[in-house]
């Protein structure tokens, strides 16, 4: 059986591919995104789940917008006005994919950052949209590019990163946001705004969402699995109700319903009083960990790079001197670390930078050091070869 | 933002329209396809939920294939050949659904059964494939249509669902599983079998899958909603590598895998020794109200209609003397008894017969009495008003 041509434009998955080689016993990974299991909060949910099998109706069928008793308590916590709903999702990947499904028609237009969230690009290619891009600053997208985008007239939305970006960490300005806000306004075009590593802010102080400067033009997606745990793939998406509707509709034909026992789960550790405190050591541990590996970068690496500075999420970009970053990434692999080259990240239209994605959430302060050292020791081999 | 064209084509599922009628007190619904939550293997599964919270890596991102050990039981259990491979899936929906976006292009043509199940009609059609249809026999699909259809050279796959169908409860006869086979191979058409009643049989023997008549040219969904729980959301497929291989990678833009603590349960519930016996124990609970509901029916419907008899899965088919069945299930619905008419099941291209899909696994003998009880003063006032 043929296979769809859509499937032509999918970018299979950098990380995915390098699995095996990346959890090997001898290899440090600094490629995925994984949070650190060792502060799973699952001592607040011991007694939840030691009476999960009490409560039958966690295992019946359920209903498409998601368990409403953590429905409220979403609706609540992200202060949902009246006009605009919430559906549950599994993860903030199958919000995204929904987005996708609902709003793209084959060659619509959207807007990216670049570079860009790997899932998005492969969503969105999926549903055979026409990615453009516009470049990051410091302080969030190139303004002025973004509104000559936006001014062609055909963006059907833009989807965005603006809290600790994956992959580059940049964290958007107060005057970017509500400038984006603006510009979606002005040109009708829908802000999706993905923000996983919203809460994940060690330093500085929160700013409002982008979304909130254009609201009843944006959807704005949270996922779980940065402040939880990745294994409950539980996210959620809010924004006007007659979008949520659509994506209630689309989500019932792809998998009737998101299960109901995690969705009890969440909702237990979401109200349990220690909540706030994990938060806060989850904060103070990949603090310290961003730390302890931009330290070694400063040391180790100097002379082969630089990275800028982040206030939270969980990756550090890495731009180099010099250096083609996919074969140093496989180089690296061969000897024991693992990281991720900028071109993984780049939709077909832009060029990647020489650059490398370094996650700092999952490993110890010691691997992170070893990581570094590694590293260092790889830049020097192919400075020789090359 | 304005939806894709595609969202058009998408049909909206009667049973959540009607769900808030159905699920209030007065009502006793035969309109869903819900298992009876009394008989969920809950207690078998209590030690291992209660362990649950120890197991930190369940907690963590999993793979897009699915749960390791989940996945190698399921290999074993199916009895998988090394040329062919297996994906764990949100419930079949989602297995639907995925081979739906790998596998269609717009106007792709398929063959689905007349009637058939309501979410996989919702799935090709976001797919924009054209759908054909076939009527049935009491023993299958009316195979000199079939033939011709699959004749025509343009047909990429063939979606039924031979053991217990959804919703007319007919199961194919051995010879029309073979014929369709050959057919299958004979005109490269792919078998895509749908098999989540395939398990609930309360009478004869179990009969091969089809697809294991022409096995390098099918995918087999198999459920675990009704024979473990709904609640779970799970069930895989399972057939030639490269196809597993595809569907694993949309399923991964589509929500990176599905979560590993539900497939856990599902692991130690299906090597349970307990498990057969649960099989046994639900089997012949459905039986049992198989047969209550098909002895009221003959009772106290038989002027209005005709059900054919089932060997086993969750639904009746029951076929009208000159009533339009839409306003027969509300005026069914008004006097509290929610039930399915047929034209829910058929597709855009065929007309549906007057007939009503009645569910038994999710009530009680008493309340099936009592439902058919109601149905009868339904059929009495709409003879009178009419």
């Amino acid at each position: 059986m043929q296979s769809a041509k859509h499937l032509a434009n999918l970018p299979s998955s950098y990380i995915r591919e390098i699995l095996a080689a990346a959890t090997s016993e001898n290899c440090i990974s600094l490629a995925g995104g994984l949070p650190c299991a060792n502060h799973f909060p699952l001592t607040h949910l011991a007694s939840t789940i030691q009476t999960l099998d009490q409560d039958t109706a966690l295992f019946q069928y359920g209903t498409t917008k998601g368990y409403e008793p953590l429905r409220q308590h979403l609706l609540e916590r992200y202060n949902v006005s009246a006009e605009h709903d919430l559906i549950v999702t599994n993860g903030s990947q199958q919000g995204i994919d929904l987005i996708a499904r609902v709003f793209l028609d084959q060659g619509d237009e959207i807007v990216m950052e670049a570079p860009s969230y790997l899932g998005a690009i492969q969503a969105f290619a999926l549903s055979q949209a026409t990615i453009k891009t516009v470049p990051q600053t410091p302080v969030g997208p190139d303004l002025d590019i973004l509104e000559s985008l936006f001014s062609s007239g055909n963006i059907k939305f833009f989807y965005a990163v603006p809290d600790f970006h994956n992959p580059t960490g940049v964290c958007w300005s107060l005057e970017t946001r509500q400038r984006v806000g603006e510009l979606c306004h002005k040109y009708h075009v829908a802000l999706i705004e993905d923000a996983p590593y919203r809460d994940i802010r060690f330093h500085g102080e929160a700013l409002p969402l982008a979304s909130s400067f254009c609201p009843d033009n944006a959807l704005t997606l949270t996922s779980f699995s940065k402040t939880a745990m990745p294994g409950l793939r539980l996210g959620c998406v809010r924004g006007p109700s007659q979008w949520i509707s659509l994506l209630e509709r689309v989500k019932q034909a792809t998998d009737l319903h998101t299960n109901l026992p995690l969705q009890h789960l969440l909702l237990q550790l979401l109200t349990h009083p220690a909540y706030p405190a994990h938060l806060t050591t989850l904060i103070n541990v990949y603090g310290s960990r961003y730390r302890a590996l931009t330290d070694e970068l400063s040391s180790q690496l100097g002379e082969w790079g630089r990275f800028n500075a982040v206030d939270g999420g969980m990756f550090v970009w890495f731009e180099l001197n010099q250096f083609n970053a996919d074969q140093l990434a496989k180089s690296a692999l061969e000897n024991g670390v693992a990281v991720v080259p900028a071109s993984v990240f780049y939709s077909g239209e832009a060029n990647a930078p020489a650059a490398l994605r370094l996650n700092y959430s999952h490993s110890t302060l010691e691997r992170l050091k070893e990581a570094v050292s590694r590293l260092a020791n790889v830049f020097k081999l192919v400075k020789v070869a090359a």
